[in-house]
């Protein structure tokens, strides 16, 4: 590559949901912003985690110049422990942000390794042919920022993720002043979140969640309940605003939010009067009437408080009639299911319960198309890139900006492990970089393939036979009946005359066996007998696995 | 029971999306209506489809006087041929329905077995107790009915799946004068479509979608790919209506698709002028800006038409730049993924893509709050039973329904096996009777149960390993190593470490055996210790299945 040429390359988060992850690399230097995680989706059976493909970076660790974080999200900051234990530069963030991701790498016994930097709105730091600068994005964590990237080529925006939110909650409004500022000087490139690029119009303000939520804890005869993301604290913040409001007291549940809540207070993030939040044993002797919970659990996840009350289970709270749940969140793609499933069971309790469907108790933390159109207008870039969204949002994203003003066919619609290389004449796509699946499971970092997923796949649609032979190493025949096991497949005792046949299938597949054949040949002719054997009786086709011994 | 009592007794649809069954009983007299199939959820691994449970019947084969089906989605007539391998009653539908059915039934060699009727809107069906009459409904298939179920207690509406349409496309609006006939005369008990009872507001016309499809057709430079639902026969013949408008051609694609519109056609159901619609020779002459393909697909199916495109193998259309795709639908909950996938890789084709996010290209078949709230206001039911939904669009519903007047208290939120009775006097909910899950797996109807369900859900986290030990008939003791087999776990060949030291501790789980144990000691101490290992080594759990042969 030239060495005057700026190369933008995303390892994650682009034409997926996740998994954040961005390289500016210019001659020998590189800086990265965001090392997220993703959630695994539904076809990628029993993964824990997803990780961006750190391979780009194995060759050049040395020219890493630092890291650079727009917010505490975990899909944003969640693949730093992985990252860390194969890299090392400063990490530069703002001072929310910072708080969570210490508490991260303590956590993975990391913290002495690193250096972490807390950086103010303005502040600017040099990393090798970069300048950085932090500036004030509104989203649904405190603290979130975008970065202004000085370049020898000329300045990039990256708005991380943002909204704009002209009457924020907690004073945290996207800093219009300064993008302009860069527009005036010539914005080079624009990288845009792109999450919400299908949604016309503008996102409400968090203020509105503010006046729904208190209306409903003043008409409410009982306990309230209000689920939300443990990192969404100015939810939090109108919640105990709420309580105040009407003299009800909080309590805090679920480990998460209690961590949370309790950071956050100390850090100064939470504003609660003395009183106000309580523990367990004064929650005991308050009235229905007077209290509030706040609890984790808005997306259904399997062993938050929210779900354990859904099902009965939560060792303080009880739910039952005149109880208000009050889901503060919409549900992430993919948890819809567990969402829904306890909102009925809630229902089935006897509660009441408030979801996004029936009510406005949530506001998205994702610019709408209008927001978009204003920062495309206030930057004018050369460039763009629109950044975090599957495919779909990229290409929408990108006619968006072409309409606003971008030149056509300056919009350039990347995904992960796509170069964009920048000069002073021009931007071009150059060769593609390594950007696949990093699969987490248990203690497992990239062992668990395509391979296996269809194993697992396999395995899940109709369970497994196992088909155990012995042969007689001078005859190859039989020695004995061939055993066999079932898991998830059939009934082995009810159909025992199947299991019957099967046998007698085994025994005539090696029928042509004059003399004792490789172990491998063994094998197939069996499983091959067995398959189609079980297919034609039962039309499910179990994996079938085959252990032969010689006696 | 009493003599004069009606029971009312749902089987299916109602706590749960599909699968729609409702019986009344009256003294010895049973009618059912409607026998429809789910398709399964996320966690029933494996399953192709899931039935109401008949159990109740099979003691009272001799009561069943009549079948009546509201319509021909699958969700209310698919489990039809399940259900006639154990029953007998007159079938009772419109025609539309009545053709739909019966090729079904062809298909599963059961239409000379069972007597089908084609019934007239306004006509009446003697069965037992009951009389019953089919009243016009606007949904999303032609010819879709509810029922006015006459008893000797006084009427019941069921309104199977409605909306409010005034301006149908084919002329097939929900007849609200019937309606208010049956609320001056009085109504017993109303039971009403819950599907969209969260949705504020009204569900717009059919007709809007034909404006919209029109002007993107209009406007397209190339081709139009349209992908809908193969029985939405409406929105096939606005389709047809706007190739005729702007002189293109129609091209007919995947297989349910083909079916219908020839059916369709044949019963005179969609009217389209010679010509319009041509084969696969004929549609490779055709310039694309004078081509329209109408596709299965919409749902993102995997083997359907529209997938096979946007992963670039259909035999005839390949997708390219200047193609307009339309997802004339919106994912049915649980499709959300496979859907947007193919909207991701039509626009990786090159292809425009119109969705429901961000174009108005489908309307619901299903009614909204204020449509809810003009039927209730017509009846004026002494009880009300909300049916097909989840449990909270139930509650959302009788909820709405006691908002309007129906008396508090007599708005009863069932769900599947629940038994409300009501006699001269009241109604209350009597004893339950079984509605489990069903599960159709292959050729198995019902063996397929929880147990097999967990079974595969583990083998889907983790994979399988399988160990076979060979013992010593006299000693107990290991005659050889134990064979280590494992799928969708660890790559076996990289791992061979952790294979031989899982061998290892197979030899010393049995250590103490010093005389020959029983199988089932030995595999348990050798299961015990290999998943305690393996989970040590991995954090990962497999199932650990072990056969152990005596030498």
């Amino acid at each position: 590559m030239a060495k005057d040429t700026l190369r933008v390359i995303p390892l994650g988060g682009l034409g997926e949901i996740g998994r954040n992850m961005m390289l500016l690399e210019y001659g020998d230097d590189i800086i990265v912003i965001d090392v997220g995680l993703m959630f695994p989706e539904e076809e990628m059976l029993g993964v824990d985690l997803v990780i961006p493909d750190f391979s780009y970076l194995r060759d050049r660790k040395e020219n890493l110049r630092g890291i650079f974080l727009t917010h505490g999200h975990e899909d944003h900051v969640g693949a730093l422990p992985y990252f860390l234990r194969e890299f090392n530069a400063p990490i530069y963030s703002a001072r929310l942000t910072d708080g969570l991701i210490r508490v991260k790498l303590q956590e993975h016994r990391l913290l002495q390794e690193v250096a972490t930097n807390v950086v103010a709105p303005g502040e600017v730091v040099e990393a090798g042919a970069f300048s950085v600068e932090f500036f004030t994005v509104a989203h649904s964590i405190p603290d979130a920022c975008g970065l202004i990237i000085r370049t020898p080529l000329g300045p990039v925006v990256h708005t991380g993720d943002f909204k704009l939110d002209h009457t924020p909650v907690m004073d945290q409004h996207t800093d219009l002043i300064r993008l302009g500022q860069i527009g005036a000087e010539g914005c080079l490139l624009l990288m845009a979140d792109s999450t919400y690029a299908e949604q016309e119009g503008y996102t409400p303000s968090e203020q509105l969640v503010g006046d729904a939520l208190r209306s409903i804890i003043v008409n409410a005869q009982g306990r309230v309940i209000v689920a939300t993301f443990a990192s969404l604290i100015s939810r939090v913040q109108l919640v105990v605003d709420a309580a105040v409001f009407t003299g009800r007291k909080v309590f805090v549940t679920g480990r998460s939010m209690i961590d949370n809540v309790a950071m956050a207070r100390q850090l100064g993030y939470i504003n609660a009067p003395d009183g106000v939040i309580i523990g367990v044993e004064e929650m005991r002797n308050t009235p229905p009437s007077r209290l509030i919970i706040i609890t984790t659990g808005s997306q259904g996840e399997p062993t938050s408080a929210l779900t354990r009350m859904a099902n009965g289970d939560h060792r303080h709270v009880t739910i039952s009639k005149g109880d208000t749940v009050v889901l503060s969140s919409s549900p992430v793609p993919g948890n819809e299911t567990a969402v829904y499933r306890n909102v009925d069971n809630l229902f089935r309790l006897g509660a009441d319960v408030l979801y996004n469907r029936i009510s406005n108790i949530h506001v998205r933390g994702h610019a709408s198309r209008e927001e978009l159109k204003i920062v495309q207008a206030l930057l004018q870039p050369e460039y763009f890139v629109p950044i975090h969204g599957e495919y779909r949002h990229l290409v929408v994203h990108a006619k968006l900006a072409e309409t606003v003003g971008v030149p056509a066919g300056n919009a350039f619609v990347l995904t992960d492990g796509d170069v964009l290389e920048i000069d002073e004449e021009n931007a071009y796509t150059g060769e593609r970089v390594s950007a696949s699946y990093v699969y987490v499971d248990g203690l497992g970092i990239g062992d668990v393939d395509q391979h296996f997923l269809r194993d697992r796949a396999h395995l899940a649609t109709d369970g497994v036979v196992v088909v155990m032979v012995s042969v007689d190493k001078q005859t190859g025949k039989l020695e004995r009946p061939a055993e066999v096991l079932t898991r998830g497949f059939i009934d082995a005792d009810e159909r025992e005359d199947l299991i019957e046949r099967c046998r007698e299938v085994c025994e005539k597949s090696l029928a042509g066996v004059s003399h004792y054949a490789e172990f491998s040949d063994v094998n197939n002719r069996i499983r091959d007998a067995v398959s189609k054997f079980l297919y034609d009786e039962t039309r499910r086709r179990p994996m079938v696995l085959t252990v032969t011994v010689e006696v």
